[in-house]
This record gives structure tokens, C-alpha cells and sequence, in this order.
């Protein structure tokens, strides 16, 4: 049987048998991997039949479809029952369902990623879901103007995350009327049950603090969750919506119903056997509610309004690029800021985030010169990274900035958007001993380190104004996690302006034929190189300087040519010694598999406190002095 | 002047004296460093002055007595405050204030450390104070059963971090009304207005929506202020106290009161003269508060229980220690279960956190054998590791665990506690794609790069059940964050019972004078590389087999001579390439400034889906069959 309704006209005994089919399956799909997590989808099924059937406007046919809906599974582990759901819709058969979950090479995984068309981002890292979904929200309401809306499942476990209460703020003060979170409260987690039980109420209380409309009904009451997802259409009510649904555990197979036992564990064969039966036996049903094009539910929202249309700001006259003087002091976050302004005018589709220190990374310029793509996400890291995962999903590119340090914050949203295969445009500020005074809390010493190892990732670190704007330009088209590590203090331009700076290149600024020694920096220990080359020289002792911008990928060819013409490198950076550029030097030259040359790495080895700058940078034993001085141990033995 | 009130004789006008002294202070302080946060202080000054004269339990003379309350300065920004406090009780000198702030190698740093012996945490990355606080707290009424208050002063601007919901939502679940958060809402951020202003009501509906009671005040208003931190000692109400005091940046100083312009900056000369002219002028008054030993200013705490009191937790009759019999398949997360029921058995101070996967990291163990000693934090990794550095901070030993990729979640917290100097035991199961079908998002593949970039950690990596128990109990005493990755699976275990792993050490599984290769391994690929060497022996190619089972410190001098003697080595990890296992085999290799050998590094460089345990590591290249390969191909040629 096929029902299509164009017009939302499934009724709710139709919702009821998609319902019990999305739980039979559940239980069929899991069984047959023999992982997964039956019952965690079987307390939602009521909400996802409800939902599919009658309030979410999705042309299955075409997923890309600007106008669709966005439907986020926030509690991933529920993956059989969104794989149930898209069996319902008919894009994907009941053969794939039943052999491809969880398999080698397949696409319906453990929890759920875009390797499916119908997936906007990768879940499984519990309470990602819904800060992801404010950034969609966000396009939708502020770029795309479009009416859309996005619904996300929640397991109640997940509300425990700070990250919710981060998301929920942000969407209540952008006033995301266009996000309705359902919330599955099942009341048990993995080990036990979660700190509120069904304190429904409590829960309510909560979302509605954080300024959401909360709606509080039975999650197995087909009636009462479809009015309340009506409800969360209301036109004249700016808030976001959060309803909370009181539901069962591996509802409909008494055998497990509200059972502490029976998280993450399919059911043996015969188990699975007696639940089909239970739950009324396989069913086929193929069911499309809403088509975004249709009217919507309740005739509060423009139909006009539903096409696709592209962001309506338009480019503007591009200001004129920064150009530095050689020599001119400029601090590379300030030229972080010049080239998001210009390359904010030369495509619309530049969207910026920051933490709440747009004046100290220089975003604040962005936010100047484009105010309708600027979003403000206050001191919430792991929603900046969210929200610009979002934002990404609807086809903008996010550069979101704060304190180098700070993005450990959001160690698992950049990972996880690794994972969703999103290209996320991220920039660190403020790195290293470097920073001075404000001691150790403030200095960005593990991100290299952090950023290197994401999946995917481009780690850049210029060391100039001139190389910032190139690097930053280069951000705006490269694919996947990119990082930008900018610096406090103002250095020399080195570079002229028309120089290029190509991703997984390098510049060797001083080379001779009689180098004895090779010096690679980045940042501000390349301007340290430099100062302890010209010492050097004073000696006789000629450097070879590498400004080694890009960390990941690195110049492999150019460092190995160093190595070879000179025997000796010396490599300093204002990081931990772990992970970081000394760390990718190393990689560079074992994978080179050639002789490695003799190698001193100067790093960050103790734990800083306050100081200037310059008296930091000589505790750390990464000034010009100290690299001087290891290069002429090196040279002289 | 000197006043001492050991029952909080200090009367308000005094407080209002100090109050003016530690505005006065504050201006000077940072003025004389040329950087720091003076009107950030200033805006909280009346509450630090009326909870330092009269409310705060402190013994100055004795910061180490178990019995003084604790006070954390969340907002570590407005360090110039908390400093001016220290000398308004005696304990630093104004010369100190004034030379020693943000100067290098000094204790007044430009945020808060344990530098000083009255602060417990390191703060200045937001949103972590609170969150700390909780941990003291947890210790206070479970564990020390001591009648001490932990006061912490927030920011309005970083209640935005979801952090700090998860804090009060486990300050609330386990009923710590010993905790009072002190909210400076000043409405200014760093760079403009925080997104709910002024709206205290908004901010009280908040705590009171997770669980707390909140009082709403005038800041500025001295009797209020008193009245609130009385009201938080209600012995009736067992809920965590939140006191929103609506104060003006900058307070007292009408030139910058309630300006955008005058964030983190001091104020020059000239103007910080004005300043302390209409602060009143200079002051250098000493006053101390109320003493732990004294009554409390209510009454209604019980006299008889300050003092300081050993935990009451006794030793119990240690278990016998597990055995695990040669060849059997034991998971490593099981064996750090058993080995931590029988730490906490030896060792009372030892406690455990986790993050809702006890039943996955094994952790249930140890709740079930000693449930007092036992803290769930729901699926809130920032909070767990914030706990545990409350726990370490009153001498507690917490092992804290989680899946290694949600580690990633509280890297914030666990680089802080780093700058904190705690000790703190961070347990990271289900490691790399060994785990099989659930995919990606739960799949640990950055932990050892994350962890070893933070200062001052060890790294350690078992591959067996035997050589988990013995790092297990190493981890009891070693200084600082120590980590235990954890497999999934079961796997043979390799080691009798009373071998001895010294952290920083390794083992080396096969050797002869023939040995052609090296093979390192750790955790599942310590596995496969015993399988490999075993099908290169049929061969005829003889493979040493290294377990580097402490991958920080790594066993520099065992490497060497390994790859001195087979002059090839090729290590595997189930991890991405950059930063963990590999990396510090080669960091090992290049600090030794010898000839390196030919080195094969096998890792996850793919994104993975899901699939079994054997097809991941075989698809990841990782698996027995790819290092023979590597090391054939290094060996013929």
C-alpha cells in the first residue's frame, strides 16, 4: 500500500500503522546486525509516524531541495528507527534495511551520517543533534528566508549536555520559531534512569527558563503529539518549540517495556519473532506526508514563500583588499579581520561566528561590514561550531573564530563535524606563550595538536598580514575542518602583497648554497628564525629559513630538501612539543624515509605563567636566542 | 587598622569600607601592570567585601585546614579583585599587589592559579569555576561530611556556557546546598551586551528551572547582599543557592560605570588617579572574617563538626585481586573495573565519576562495591571532569571515565585542570575502530593526540587484562592527568600475574639477534603485531615485537636499541596518524639524534564506517595482515 498526501490528509489511524511499522522494523533491522538499539526507537516511533505523516514537508523524491524540511536525530543510537523511517517514505527498501544496517561499505551505519542523502549531519555524540539544528535554523530564518522548518529528536538522557541549554539559548534569542525539538522521555539511559525520571514538568520548566514554549503531552498519544506539533507552527509565537513526550522504552513488546535491561541490545531471533508479533507482524506500508510545495498544515505560512531562492544578500562592491607595507607591524588576527571583510563582499555565501571576543580575534570587522551574516554566540563554543556546522549544511561557509584555547571547548562538535563531512572554516587566536600576561588559562598550546588530528583537517599558521589574507582567501574553498591560528602581537609584514601562499606549501625566506642549518617557524617563532639567521650569519653561519605556514598538509618536498642540503634543522613553535608543528616536521621527515637529519625541537615544555611577551617567549626557549643557540650547538657539535 | 571577627562581628559599614579598598585596589593593581580587568572587579566588589567580613569561614593563617570554606573566582578575569581581597585579609602585602601582578615568575598571575595557596582552581577559561565547585561540594557532603561552603563567583557573560547548567543540574540532583554561586550580572561582556542584559528574573527562572533557589538582589546594596548570603544557609532547604545580583561594571567610578569601552583594560595614570580619588582614596585596611572554628553567623550549622575529619570511608578488606589466566579473553575495559574495585578497597581516597557508560567502561564495578565513593554524571563530560578536579582538590583520587571519542567533550576542562596542577585519572574506553558497528562518532581516534599535547600528562595504552591492573594502580599515585585508553573486545591476555609495567617503560614480546624488523603495537595492535611476527617467522623473517604500553613517557632507550638492532620498524595504532602512538615512537626516535630507521606507520587515515572489529582494522590497515605486508616490504626491500 502507498498513501501520498499532499495535503497533510493522513490521518492519524494511518499514523498509528506507520507507527507500529517503524517499530517492527526497528526490532527486524537491529536483529538482524545483531547491534543496535531497538527500544530506544520504539519509545519515539508515535512521534517520528506523526511527524512523517502529517508535519513534515520533505519531497522525498529530490533531498537537496532547498524548501524541504530538516529532520536531525539527535539521539543517533535511535538509528533503526530513522532507517524504519525512511523505509516508510519508500527511499530505501526493506532488503537494505534488513542487510545493510551496520555492515562493512554500507550506508545505513551505527548512527546515522550523511552518507545519507536524507541526513544533514552525523549524530552518535550525544546532545549535537540540536545546536546543529539551531544553525540550520538560523539559515533558514536570517539567510535563506525561507520556511523550513527543523525538527529535531532528543533522547531526555541527552538534556543532561550543557550543549541543549547552549542551543536553546541561542535559539531563543534568535527567536527560531522554525525549530521544534521533540524530546523522547523514555526516562532510562544507557545504565539507568536519567537524573529527572519523567519529571516531564521539570523538564518543561527548564525549556521554557531558556525562553522555548514547551508543550508537555503523551508520547504514545497520537492525537495529543499532533496537536502539539501543530501547535508549534502557531505564526504568532516567535519562540522556539520544545515538546516533551512522556513515552516507554521499547514500547509495544510488553516483554521489554520500560526495562532497565534492554538498552543497546537487539533482540535474539525469537524474541525479535514474538515482538513482530506483538506489534501486529511486518508491514509495508509506504507513506509520504507533507510536500514542501503543498500548503502547510495550518495556512499560517506563505505558500509563495516555499521555493527554493537563493541568500538574499547580494555581493556588494568588494572593498579594496588590505595591503600591508613590508615591514609594517600588524598583528595576523587584525589581518584575519581585513580579509573576512573582503571576502565577505565577494561572496554572499561567507557566513561569520564568533564566542564573544569578535574584538579580540577581529571578526568584529565582519560583523561590521556584513551585519545579516554575522552571528553573535555569545560565550558558547560548542554552539559556535554547531551552529556553524549548521550553516554549512545550507550550503554557507562559516568562519568561526575565538580564542585559540577556547576551541578546545568545542573538541567534539569539530570532530563530529569531521564526520558529518562538512567544510567548517575555524580560526584560533591568541596562540601561545606569545599572548603574555594573561597567563596560561588564555594561551592556545594543544591545538595544533587537536586540530592535526581531526580526519580530513588543514591546519595554517601564518606568520604575516600578508600571508593571513591568502591563507584566509584559500579557507573560504578548501574541503572539510580547516584551522587558522592567528597571534596577539604585532610582527613585520614579510611578505608583498600578490604573493602566493598555496595550501601545503612553504617559503623558504633565507637559502644558500652553504646553509649549515635549517630553521623552521611558523607564526612568531618564524620572525624568531629570522632573528637568530641574521645572528647566525654575524658568526658566519649561514641559515636556511622556512616559514612552514601550512602544518597539515606540510611541504614535505621543501623540508626534505632543507634536510638534505643542510644535515641540521632546528624547528620552534609556541605549542606544547606534542602534535604540533614540530611534530608534523618529524612525520615529514620519517615519511620521507631518507636519512633524517640531526634535529633539536624548541616547544612550550613547561607550564607559563604571566609575563611580556618577549620575556615568555625566552622562558619557553623559543626566541631568536635560543634558536640560535641550539642551530650553533647543532652546527659547531 | 586590623579587625579580626571570629563570629562576624564586622558590621556593614566596614564592609562598605572594604568594599571601596578593593575597588581602589583593583585600579591600582592593573594600572601599575599596564593590563587587566579592572571594571570587572569593580562591579563585584560589594559582594566580595560583604562575604569576606562576614560570611566566608576562612582560617588566613591556615589555607590547608580542612575545614575553611572554599572560594573560587569563576570570572578569573577579574583577578585584580580576588587579589585586592587577599591583601584586605593580610595575606599578600600591597607591595606584592602592586609589583607582583602579571609579571613574570610571580604568583599574581593575570588569571587565578594554585600558585596561590588560597585558590583551589586554576580559572579564566569560563564557565569552569562552578563546575569545579561542584566537585568540592560532592566532597564536602559525601565524603569530608564537613560543614564548609563553596562560594563561587560568576560572570553573568559566561552563564552562556552550557557548562555551567550542567553544573547546576548536578548541584541540584545531589542536593549541595553547600554550594552558593554568586552571579555578577553587570550586563557587559567583552565586547558588548551578554543576550539577557540586565533581565536577573530571566537568569533566577533559570537556576530555579534547574533545581536551584536563586535570590535576586542589588549588588550594590550591602544589607541585601548580607541577607542573601544568610538566606543560603538555610538548613531547611537542601538546594544548591544561586544569588543573581544586579550590579554596573565599573561601579564607583562614573567615567567608565556601565561602558562598553572600558572591558580588560587598566586605566592609564592619570585616569586611575581620578579613579581612586573618587573611590575615596587609598586604604589599607586588614579584616578577617569569621573563622571555620567559630559559630556560624546563622546558628544553625552544628558547632561540634568543623573540624578537620579524616573521610569516613575505612578501608575495607581489600578483594582479592583479580587473576587472569594466560591465553584468556579478557576486555581491558573489564580488567580496569576489577583493578579499580580493588584500588578503592586499598584506598579510600579513591573515588569515581562516569559519564552514563559505567556498564560500558566498566566503572559499575567499582559503584556497586563502593557506592559512597561513587558520583554519576549523566551524559555531561565537562561536569565529570570538573567534578573530579573539585574531588582532587580536597585530596580525593578520581578516576573518571567515559568512551575515549566523548573525552574530546571536556578538553577545556582536562587542559585546565593541567594550568590547576590536580591530579586526575581520565579513563577512555571503547578506543578506535576496533569497536566495530556503531561507527565513527564513537570511535576514539584523536584521545592520544589530545592527550598527550596537555602538559605534564602520562599516556598509557594496555594491551591485556594484566598489564591494565598494574597501570590502573600506577595511575593511584602519578602526578597530574594521567590517561588509560581502554579496548572494547576481548583479547588473550599476554602477561602473568606480578609482572611489573613502570610507567614510561615497555615490554618487548619477542626478540632474538636476528631480528630483520620491529613491530610496535599498543592496545589491539600490540595483537596484531604478536600475529604478524608469528607469520613473518614462517617466513624465515624474525620480528622483534614491542608493547608500548606507556605511550607518555614512552621508553626512549628500548626503541632505540630495537631500531639500532633491526634498523626497521613499523609501528600501528588505532588512531588517526597525527599525535598519537606513532608520533611519539617518532618524537622518541628523533630526540634520540642518531640514524632513524626505515619506519612504517599503519593507522586510521580513512574516514570508517561501520562493519565488524576484523573487517575496521583490516579496512584501516591496521590488522596482522598489513603489518607483515609492511614489514616483508621493509625487509625485502
Amino acid at each position: 500500500m502507498t498513501l501520498t498526501a499532499p495535503t497533510a490528509a493522513i490521518g492519524l489511524d494511518t499514523a498509528a500503522e506507520v507507527a507500529a511499522q517503524l517499530r517492527v522494523d526497528s526490532v527486524r533491522s537491529s536483529t538482524s546486525a545483531g547491534s543496535g538499539h531497538p527500544t530506544s526507537g520504539m519509545s519515539a516511533a508515535d512521534l517520528f509516524a506523526v511527524l512523517v505523516t502529517r508535519h513534515l514537508r520533505y519531497d522525498w523524491d529530490d533531498p537537496r531541495s532547498p524548501a524541504n524540511d530538516h529532520l536531525i536525530l539527535s539521539k543517533g543510537h535511535a538509528s533503526p528507527l530513522l532507517y524504519a523511517l525512511f523505509k516508510a517514505v519508500g527511499v530505501i527498501s526493506d532488503d537494505e534495511l534488513m542487510h545493510g544496517y551496520r555492515r562493512l561499505g554500507q550506508r545505513l551505519q551505527g548512527h546515522p551520517t550523511p552518507a545519507l542523502p536524507w541526513v544533514d549531519v552525523a549524530t552518535g555524540s550525544l546532545g549535537q543533534g540540536l545546536p546543529d539544528g539551531v544553525g540550520i535554523a538560523l539559515a533558514g530564518k536570517y539567510l535563506d528566508k525561507l520556511p523550513y522548518r527543523v525538527w529535531v529528536l532528543c533522547g531526555d538522557s541527552e538534556l543532561a549536555e550543557g550543549s541543549i541549554w547552549e542551543a536553546l539559548d541561542k535559539a531563543s534569542y534568535y527567536r527560531l520559531a522554525n525549530l521544534v525539538t521533540l524530546v523522547d522521555v523514555n526516562r532510562l539511559g544507557q545504565r539507568g534512569p536519567t537524573d529527572l525520571g519523567w519529571d516531564v514538568d521539570a523538564y518543561a520548566r527548564r525549556a521554557e527558563a531558556f525562553g522555548a514554549r514547551a508543550l508537555v503531552v503523551d508520547g504514545h498519544d497520537l492525537a495529543a503529539v499532533d496537536d502539539a506539533m501543530a501547535a508549534a507552527q502557531d505564526p504568532a509565537d516567535e519562540r522556539p518549540t520544545v515538546i516533551l513526550a512522556r513515552t516507554v522504552k521499547g514500547r509495544g513488546f510488553r516483554e521489554v517495556e520500560d526495562s532497565n535491561d534492554w538498552h543497546g541490545k537487539p533482540f535474539p531471533p525469537d524474541m525479535a519473532e514474538r515482538a513482530v508479533r506483538e506489534l501486529g507482524g511486518e508491514r509495508h506500508l509506504t507513506v509520504r506526508g507533507p510536500r514542501p510545495t503543498a500548503a502547510p498544515t495550518d495556512g499560517s505560512r506563505p505558500t509563495s514563500d516555499v521555493a527554493a531562492r537563493p541568500v538574499t544578500t547580494e555581493p556588494t562592491e568588494p572593498p579594496t583588499p588590505a595591503r600591508y607595507d613590508l615591514g609594517a607591524a600588524v598583528p595576523t588576527r587584525k589581518a584575519y579581520g581585513d580579509a573576512l571583510v573582503v571576502l565577505g563582499a565577494r561572496n554572499p555565501r561567507v557566513v561569520a561566528l564568533d564566542g564573544e571576543v569578535s574584538n579580540s580575534t577581529y571578526a568584529f570587522e565582519f560583523a561590521r561590514a556584513h551585519p545579516d551574516r554575522y552571528f553573535e554566540m555569545f560565550i558558547a563554543e560548542q554552539q559556535m561550531v554547531a551552529a556553524a556546522t549548521g550553516l554549512a549544511v545550507r550550503g554557507y561557509r562559516p568562519f568561526a573564530s575565538t580564542f585559540a584555547a577556547f576551541l578546545t571547548r568545542a573538541y567534539d562538535f569539530i570532530r563530529m563535524g569531521a564526520v558529518s563531512g562538512v567544510d567548517l572554516c575555524l580560526v584560533g587566536s591568541h596562540a601561545g606563550v606569545e599572548i603574555g600576561p594573561d597567563g596560561p588559562s588564555q594561551m592556545g598550546l594543544e591545538d595544533l595538536a587537536m586540530m592535526r588530528a581531526v580526519h580530513g583537517s588543514t591546519v595554517l599558521y601564518p606568520s604575516d598580514a600578508t600571508s593571513t589574507v591568502a591563507l584566509t582567501d584559500a579557507m573560504a574553498t578548501l574541503p572539510g575542518i580547516s584551522y587558522l591560528r592567528t597571534t596577539r602581537g604585532k610582527y613585520p609584514v614579510l611578505y608583498a602583497d600578490g604573493e602566493s601562499f598555496p595550501v601545503g606549501g612553504c617559503k623558504v625566506l633565507r637559502s644558500s648554497d652553504e646553509d649549515a642549518v635549517t630553521l623552521i617557524g611558523a607564526g612568531v617563532t618564524l620572525h624568531a628564525c629570522l632573528a637568530a639567521a641574521d645572528a647566525l650569519a654575524g658568526e658566519g653561519i649561514r641559515a636556511r629559513v622556512i616559514d612552514c605556514y601550512s602544518v597539515k598538509p606540510i611541504d614535505d618536498a621543501t623540508i626534505a630538501d632543507a634536510a638534505a642540503a643542510t644535515g641540521r634543522i632546528v624547528v620552534a613553535e609556541d605549542h606544547h612539543p606534542e602534535g604540533g608543528l614540530g611534530s608534523a616536521v618529524k612525520d615529514s621527515l620519517i615519511a620521507g624515509g631518507r636519512a633524517t637529519p640531526s634535529l633539536v625541537h624548541l616547544a612550550v615544555r613547561g607550564m607559563p605563567g604571566s609575563g611580556s611577551s618577549k620575556e615568555l617567549l625566552a622562558w619557553a626557549g623559543i626566541d631568536a636566542d635560543h634558536i640560535a643557540s641550539a642551530a650553533r650547538q647543532l652546527v659547531r657539535g
